[in-house]
């Protein structure tokens, strides 16, 4: 069974190219430097979005009719979804998925069922994998849909909780080992509060970084030598989350000794979210070299939840590809579009026009990415900015020779330092520049 | 000279007062439970906000006429200024205040000039403060009006600029001390950026930490035994400030190694454009043992800058006191009202309104937090809540007994977990019967 | 069959009261100036949170099991669920409902069928409304839940669906008059658009019109005299909408000639999701005689959508109450609760909990209302803040005798104008006063 | 005196030119359908923020020092900095200009004095004007600065300051009229209220719409000609400013009768405060024929007040082009930059620099609109989603035939609409092309 017969390959057609069906810069092949576009985008689809989601939101049914979800049980319309997603992926020519286990694999009456029909549809998708030699980028567990979770999976106020999710997570991680996964990701969408009264924050804190040590330890123990990721979002569906942002993970990680353990899935709708640009949630995972994978999405900024959109805002990507580049690729992490297409988006042309403009986004932004670090505009402004802190009193302060007495007799002597301009609008001229020039 | 001849002294007058001068919650000598209303609030007044400033905004010009500051010389005003200051706390009946050292003097054309003014005024002060008894919670150095701390002070591009925040740092912690002090603020409202194409974050943030770490040991090395607080806010004046919120600088704190040498000043209004409630960050600080002081004031939800108002809001204040009275009180730090009257409440009389206001509305959330702590209605909601982690298989997660393998044996046994309602707007009503009952 | 067998009518009991099952403020029949509180109050509960709704979010399945709701078929599950809502109102003491027709009547395979369900339904619950004495509120239809709504309702790029929506008012207005309903509500969930470069604008505002126009003289054509109400609301879940708030439908009526015939039904949370205070949106639809209902719930203003809280700030249920006081109450509008409870409050308990806080705080919130009004502080604060507009000066103006030459002229002679305070922080204090003391 | 003497005329050099100083995009004379680049893009530089401001912000002082400002006397630095607008004009090759008028002459210590010095700063503009040919786009007069109008200048709540305000608008508009203004422009910022406690908001309402009446009158009885401009704005500095959006601006002036004496001025940034996207306020006027000027800059949808930066996202450039030519053009508007250098970008090459981006970004912006529009893509796609309106039953309705009953028995026979892809990804994607493509 076919589930897009109508739609030819997608291909790469070039700039000049009008064919909204081609990638007009997302050649996989073409070297960027030392590598290929694809060993650095390595693009991922996201299979919740792409083949379960129906496009329901919280006023509205599902509008998104896919054949591949019309079955009369719930294990055969994974299969055929699983069949679908294949197609989805070689027609687009993408080398990566990304899933939730109740993504693939519904969720049984029990656990044992929900083991079991994980086990089926793993199966099935590691010979597809073989088939297609498209990979797995990392696998997750969803905590978070079921009424079970409704109070928090990790941070449930009942261990019996904490139990079934980490049953849950276990299973996720063999199966993603299983299938040669090259990362395993966290998202604690219910590991928050809803309301301060009848929380305790700080138990529930301990409990999730207990909870993360149990996964850590079991990940060694089975030897899945995957990277650990954690994704931060600051709310919704909860209040508070306790994973704010990059910045708070980074901290409760150290906080609990984990920080050699886990790294960051950063989001770019989940950073806005949070009150920063993505770019910036991505320098501050980075600087500390834990910047490990990216859910590549647009929000609209004037909307207070995520809108998971396809990425197809250029500057973002170019910022985003900066970071990438200057820690010399995402490797094992990869781009995964945790994206969707608008739910009168209806048609299966619109689940590929989404996805090759996301993917034409972020490899012109690699490519202008490269450009701008090749030209070395930015890192020489930020050299020339930074210049006096290479000289004798900047080597004094960091160095930690200097003190509070040695640097108030300095000012003393020396008056009032030197102004000069930022020259901002300047340095925004240029990234324009590069934005528009081809 | 009196500056307030028409301004009787404050009193507390009893909740069925109407005079809108009296206290009508406010009994300093009342005792709730161990402890004064005193003791436990600590109230300070803000000298910039009610003594310095002159009702500027974005858009216009000052138009609070204050008697004190108009003087031949910035000196004589601010020698004025500290004469109005202590007759206003002196009728206000409030114990202590704060400062930046270039509220109370003027800064001089040169940084020696800028010392002088300050030990001449700071020489007063201290003279006053003996007259009065009013004392000194915290002072801190302004390192974000001048403009040579434009683009940061400790986070400048040019060391220059680092070396002459530390000297003023240096000054106004010897001030201080000098003073008794019992606290010494950081607040970096300059450190941060402006845009990201011209920011080295990483340096940038350990030159930061430097700062700290020299200031924390200058404060031991001149025997200064306040506490070193630093206040987060993640937004304005600088786009993105790197102590966007309590987590982010715990996390910092920990990651350079600090966190034994700085706590907290959390504000209601910096939490919230962080987009947090103040009780979290409150919670958050006092969690980690790291909560040291409190800027009470008020934010507008629908705006998106720091207004600063007046507290008023019962429920806030209520949150804030359960934080702290579980932690068994503030000192040294203490309540300071980082507010200032609107700049339309232009007469002298609005600025005891609003500090009686304030002061009325915290004194009423620390009854109503007693009465609610004394009844015990949260804590054993809580209990109840989380109760099945007082049990065994609780104790086994929390103690590092189980393992995934244990927790996922267990759940395939069990089945589901029961659910239990979490009862949210049960508790919110035996809150709001709290807040409106007396 | 009884859904609620273990639960008691709810009852006043007074401020003392520690019982969370009573009302210690909403006392029906208390006189309240020249009504009582139940004339002024007009509470009804939503049928849609209360009663159909089963507790999803964007990220979770439904979580409150309502014994109601199972049954074989929709339709006897639709009948289930009106004797439990009968039995709820009654229990709760409450006089109205409010309804869509889908959440009454279950929505058939065709339009015939879907109109068969709903006169089924209403014929039951005519006889539960005389049996009871309870009444409906107001009726609506919903269009915005299934998928042909996606792009719109009235504003679908194709007319047919316009022709759908019509059908299905239609008929829901026949249903609301069948039922004596007082009050007919248009809300526009669909009606704006998702991206501005695939939308005409302006054509699709004039289809709205067209739209309410229509149904205007439909409503005339059946005899039906319940009031016509728009229900504004910014975005959510459209991008946006074109009933942004109260200003935004006020102008749109007044440009398509239809002023005279719709007022607004206003919601706290929309308001609030519009920029705007809940008493502001109420003050401007009052103020052009057009504030017709309320739908009273609580946002979180630190969210950026709708979470439908039940209200329990008593300022804002205060400023709401001196908005209807001043225009002399609500009918024959009244005080819906658009509210639902948390997705973790699953017992049918926390129904009850969730109405009564709500009405508790309406109801406190109307005698403190009463009293700042009867009292005249604010009015007073007023008159004396504009008197001089009741001046010669001002009456010139007012009355269009003066014209910028004579102001001018004025201004030159005159000399700069007095400078008084606005004494802000002291009606502050005085309205925080009232919210505590009782 | 030269001000700019190290600064060459700006000039065109095409985009392959590196040269930060060169315009890439702006080329003046270049014809883009029947007008040039010129004559499209009317661009005019805000007098206020590149020659008056000192670059303080609510936390600094200024760190602008503009040689032109340095003067012994008030009135001479206005001289001064005339000299150096009219260089600075030249020297960007700018057509227009706009200012406040404080901007351009002193406020004196009475409105007499005031008025002279603005009319000896007229006189020297006018033959600036005349000697450079750079014309004034509009004029207006600053109702928000001096402390009189902290409580609002015709909302206040004394006649005498809007007595006060109707002098200065009465001079600024002789002013403008007598240096050829082709536009007026009102902008309110005090004009609404800080407490609703406080405000009688219909009474206020009123009050401005008999200011705005009165100006039309004067400006009628002077023979002024130019266009009357309200800029909309939301908030800030005031909690909540009457000239709301657009739409609400609107609705007021169509609620007073004023609709066909004013348009509207747009600004990028005022929208996005207001929640809107820029292209939505001005698509909302411009659908009405009320959109007459526009203010072109750019917020930071993470802050939360007006960052008035200078505009370089070219996808908003384009969508407002796009609504500009559809209307056949702004005249007599213009695309005034109401953007300000960042207070850290202190030379004054930084002054060029920003403006030359701006007007690249928007030149760029026309070229790209024009394309789009020219190939017809998205009215193509417009035209065909909405083409069943055009058919029979779209026609029934827009014409007024189709009645509520009609529509219903058309739903009844018809069945469910056809279900239609929006296609919104494909037609981003096609104008992120037009984006990124030369």
């Amino acid at each position: 069974m076919e589930y897009f017969p109508a739609i030819p390959n997608a291909r790469y057609e070039g700039p000049d190219s009008k064919n909204p069906f081609a990638f007009k810069y997302y050649d996989p092949d073409e070297k960027i430097g030392e590598k290929t576009a694809r060993e650095w985008l390595r693009f991922a689809v996201a299979y919740w979005h792409t083949f379960t989601d129906g496009g329901a939101d919280p006023f509205g049914a599902p509008t998104l009719r896919r054949p591949w979800n019309d079955a009369p049980t719930a294990i055969e319309a994974a299969e055929q979804r699983l069949d679908a997603a294949f197609e989805f992926f070689e027609k687009l020519g993408v080398e990566y998925y990304c899933f939730h286990d109740h993504d693939v694999a519904p969720e049984g009456e029990t656990l044992a069922e929900s083991n079991d029909n994980l086990d089926r549809i793993a199966k099935l998708a590691l010979e597809k994998q073989k088939q297609t030699g498209v990979k797995l980028l990392w696998g997750t567990a969803n905590l978070f849909s079921h009424p079970r979770y409704a109070a928090g999976a990790a941070t449930n106020p009942d261990p019996a909780v904490f139990a079934r999710a980490a049953a849950q997570v276990k299973k996720a991680m063999e199966t993603t080992k299983m299938l040669g996964g090259e990362n395993y990701v966290f998202w604690g969408g219910r590991e928050g509060y809803e309301s301060i009264l009848n929380t305790d924050m700080k138990r529930e804190q301990e409990h999730l970084a207990r909870f993360l040590e149990l996964a850590a330890d079991y990940a060694r123990e089975i030897g899945f030598e995957g990277q650990l990721l954690i994704e931060p979002k600051p709310k919704e569906p909860t209040k508070h989350q306790y994973d704010f942002d990059a910045a708070t993970v980074i901290g409760f990680l150290d906080a609990h000794g984990l920080a050699d353990r886990f790294k960051l899935n950063v989001e770019a709708n989940h950073a806005t979210l949070a009150g920063h640009e993505f770019a910036h949630d991505l320098a501050i995972a980075s600087a500390r070299g834990m910047l490990g994978s990216i859910d590549a999405n647009r929000g609209d900024l004037l909307l207070g939840w995520d809108t998971d959109q396809f990425p197809t805002t250029l500057s973002d990507a170019v910022l985003a590809m900066i970071v990438v580049l200057r820690q010399g690729g995402l490797a094992p992490g990869g781009l995964n579009f945790d994206a969707k297409v608008r739910r009168t988006s209806i048609d299966l042309d619109d689940l590929f026009h989404a996805h090759i403009g996301g993917m034409d986004a972020f490899a012109l932004g690699l490519k202008v990415a490269k450009r701008i670090l090749d030209d070395g505009v930015l890192d020489l402004n930020i050299r020339k900015r930074y210049a006096e802190w290479d000289s004798t009193l900047g080597e004094e302060i960091e160095s930690g020779k200097a003190t509070f007495a040695t640097l108030a007799e300095r000012a003393l002597e020396h008056g009032e330092p030197l102004r000069r301009s930022s020259e901002q609008e300047k340095i925004e001229n240029i990234f324009f520049r590069y934005l528009v020039t081809r």
